[in-house]
């Protein structure tokens, strides 16, 4: 198979200081779909064109950040021949049982040495409705409620020792290095990995604080969706970080905004693709500033500093 | 590893009929790098954001089509497998020597149920220059040389016995069905195989003449471009066959056009993804015309008798 | 004042077959505001970027067509002097009361060579909320309701004796010619007519039958609106004449439909603007095709032969 | 006529401290045409959609800043009536003779209140090919060197007392009022002022220095073009000040960046378009941010502090 192991981003868990603001954030004005809500009143939600029963996971708590981040697999069999990976590379794995998460088969948790829970799972729910699979529209309501992003893609997350984490994406879990920051060769700033032929399903940023989350991002169709999320979160009185701009990692277009409890999130569109057979794009840093905001070639003072 | 196997569609040689017409066509118009030229007179060229050395191999012959495509694979040894894979599942491989294409190593060469040659190989020079490599910028005057498509996407094949063709390439080659025009249960007019997380690598329609070129493909940035790309075929009188319109099946934009010798290409932006867990969309035979032209909602003649 | 005499197209009255259809298709699918149903029990309509009570008037009739179309002019004087002018130069002209349109003032009335009744009037109840005058935002969910135009922005119109016609505007309402098709010198097959710096806010196509609508055209923002319309158009079931595609004329991008009675309507975006000062740009018969539908370069058999 | 008067902006003249680099950022970076040098050394430029021989000037000297800023009339009759209806109002008008700019015939210039001189002309050589007249094609490589404006679109302006600006532009010139900006009733920061349909065709911002510029702006096709602008100014090195982002006066979508002698210019796409029946649409000094920068909701430090 060319398409084997970690497929794809499943889910995120995100903690919330104030549910019903963040319902009204992530289903009204950014336009997810509400799934469902757990026994823990945990609250679930998906983009449009998903096809599994929930993507992100809301949990109340007294101060934002991420819980954990989820790669489905391709099977059963990989999963268990992941985590036996996992530990014979000395990573310690938790299982957590069927049904901790609505629709959603067992999961495999570690930690990783940037101090982030990762997930590995199998099974969830497929939610795509029949219409969706037999002769399909192009185009629903659904796809102008909010801001509307299609999936999420990915997240860039903050920590400690992303060599080490690098290394056990890339060995372990099958993941590759598309671009990076280079601080010195053999110490980067920041490094984004794939496991498709995505330009990138999770990234890094080194930081000395451990399981620090920088942003989730969502998936936009065009560069005029972009300008139509900045107008919805300005509508919306959405707190915008930075954007529309362009990165020039990835060359993909952005907004970075926050979430009422003050987690960062992007809208996201473009940008390049990869495969695990080409050279990986260097960055330096007397470019870092182009590298993550190209239009402007200078960090903003919130990037480096401001993580949940 | 994630992405194992076969990576990519990797180069497609295809029949012209006059070889200064082809080069403007193909070089001026859709604004691809001319590559180099061999011993042959054959001319080969990339798009400007490839990184290997060719992508589009012109060969003079007194009739238009395709001679064969190649997908790349991940490395020698996958190559070596798929070769030993070929031949334990019944089909004839024949290896070309490396240097047969430029700057090209072996390729396993095999023709499959639908009459077409296929090629795998491991090896092809990267032309990706440093500077692309080394904080590279996100625009270039080369994006904006006539069309200037990212890169040679897929190609869609008319031949018999598509469910043979199927069966090798989810069996033995590790593609998977992304959407699939029925006919009756177990009878396709069309397929769409990726081996990525593209809505398609290669797809073939059903037809009784064998080793027949529907189009190749090439990736534009946005439906903007798929516009500019209308604009310059009408000021450079290359002939429309349709479009600018959408696909049903991939949701993708689209203009068919024909290179002077009556190769159809596409010009196309946008779209679905794929990942190997998830059912296919079906589309049934009463939706046909939605299914290839989603704003026209029926076929125009040309879709199914005009091929090369 | 620079901009004076005729301001702008106020309104179109067009039979409908069935009113039930007809407002769901220009109220639900193309997305405009209703705005109020007469005791006649026309319906009234207008786009949400528009700041007067109505645009478009649905009339129940036995045949599809165009009853009137009107021009907004300055003030009241600038109307009575323009009555005055049309009848010094041998028009004749008839008050409609005012009242007549729901929130319409006086109108005057008269025919044109073509056989269309033309109207102006200076008055009509402005409605533009005023959140919309005060610190206004850029995006509402109204402008996703449907197709959602800006505003209804011109028509054309096919009937004999053009030259005429064209002399009246340009003579009397101090319209000026931006483009023609030329069948030969001092003969034109058509002719597009601006009162300001818009491209044209009426146009003509020589035709035998007199008083025909070709069509009414609504504005969108974007190329990618013009896609998005499309789309809607086809999950919708309306009957696309062509597009998306461009025009030679005026250069822009544009889709032809028709409504559930048989009344074709355009969404188009983009374009030329032009001055008094310019001279028009000419198209000749060999170019014929090219300048109606730039892509094809050949007209549709609908264009020259279906008109209601 | 409908369109009377002062008909549009026709050419700015501004100053430049090194010639060499003004030239290639106006011709190169931006796009513009060269269309000649006079004995003096200014250089005259116009952007590829423009039909007049120059719509800029630049002017070697020690500082940064605008000369004049002028507008063509309809034809020499209205030049002279605007003349004698200027020096009825008390303003004192100069005489330039013909000849003075390259191709330009009689100017006649003043001085506002504002500190700013301003020039009338009715005549201008037109440099509109032939074959631009005749069957126009829709696209040229023009149309892709540099950012490549389609014209001049206006100008902002610094300076005091702008209500009496703004009294002589609508009693005297015929332009209307379409935003503004107010710090309390009867005073305000900012106006924008149209002769036409366009949102605006030039814009005060009251400020203590006299004859000050905050930018001269040119008109880009699209949003995804403004993009492209953004790309080209990171890969040129041309400082940017803010965007891309929206304005909510007009709602155009903008670029502000700087000339290399620190003139700013914008490049800006779509936005509002105004008529002279329309009350104007004001902003109060609460929301000066959003009507500035939209998606921010904020100045940056330069938009009031940084002029030339």
């Amino acid at each position: 198979m060319a398409m084997t192991g970690v497929l794809r981003p499943g889910h995120a868990q995100i903690r919330v200081m104030d549910m019903d603001e963040a319902i009204h954030h992530y289903r009204d004005v950014l336009g997810l779909i509400e799934a469902g809500t757990d026994k823990q009143g945990r609250v679930y939600l998906r983009a449009w064109d998903e096809r599994d029963h929930h993507s992100l996971i809301l949990r109340k708590a007294d101060r934002a950040g991420i819980d954990f981040f989820a790669f489905k697999v391709a099977n059963a069999e990989t999963l268990k021949k992941l985590d036996s990976d996992l530990r014979a590379y000395g990573v310690k794995t938790e299982k957590i049982p069927a049904g901790e998460l609505l629709e959603t088969g067992e999961r495999i948790r570690f930690e990783i040495a940037s101090g982030h829970q990762i997930e590995l799972y199998a099974e969830k729910a497929k939610i795509f409705a029949p219409h969706q699979l037999l002769n399909p529209e192009a185009w629903s309501p659904q796809q102008d409620k909010g801001i509307a992003p299609l999936r999420l893609d990915h997240c860039l997350l903050y920590g400690p020792d992303i060599e080490k984490v690098q290394k056990l994406f890339e060995e372990v879990l099958g993941f590759f290095l598309v671009e990076h920051i280079e601080i010195e060769p053999g110490n980067d700033l920041a490094i984004w990995l794939s496991t498709s032929t995505k330009a990138h399903d999770i990234a890094f940023v080194r930081h000395p604080e451990p399981g620090k989350l920088h942003h989730i991002s969502f998936l936009l169709d065009s560069w005029e969706k972009v300008l139509r999320a900045a107008d919805i979160m300005s509508v919306s009185r959405v707190s915008i970080d930075i954007g529309p701009t362009r990165h020039g990692v990835t060359r993909g277009t952005t907004i970075y905004a926050f979430d009422p409890s003050g987690n960062r999130f992007e809208t996201f569109s473009g940008g390049n693709y990869g495969y695990p057979d080409w050279e990986p794009i260097k960055w330096t840093m007397d470019e870092v500033g182009a590298a993550v905001f190209y239009h402007d070639r200078k960090l903003n003072e919130a990037f480096l500093s401001v993580v949940s």
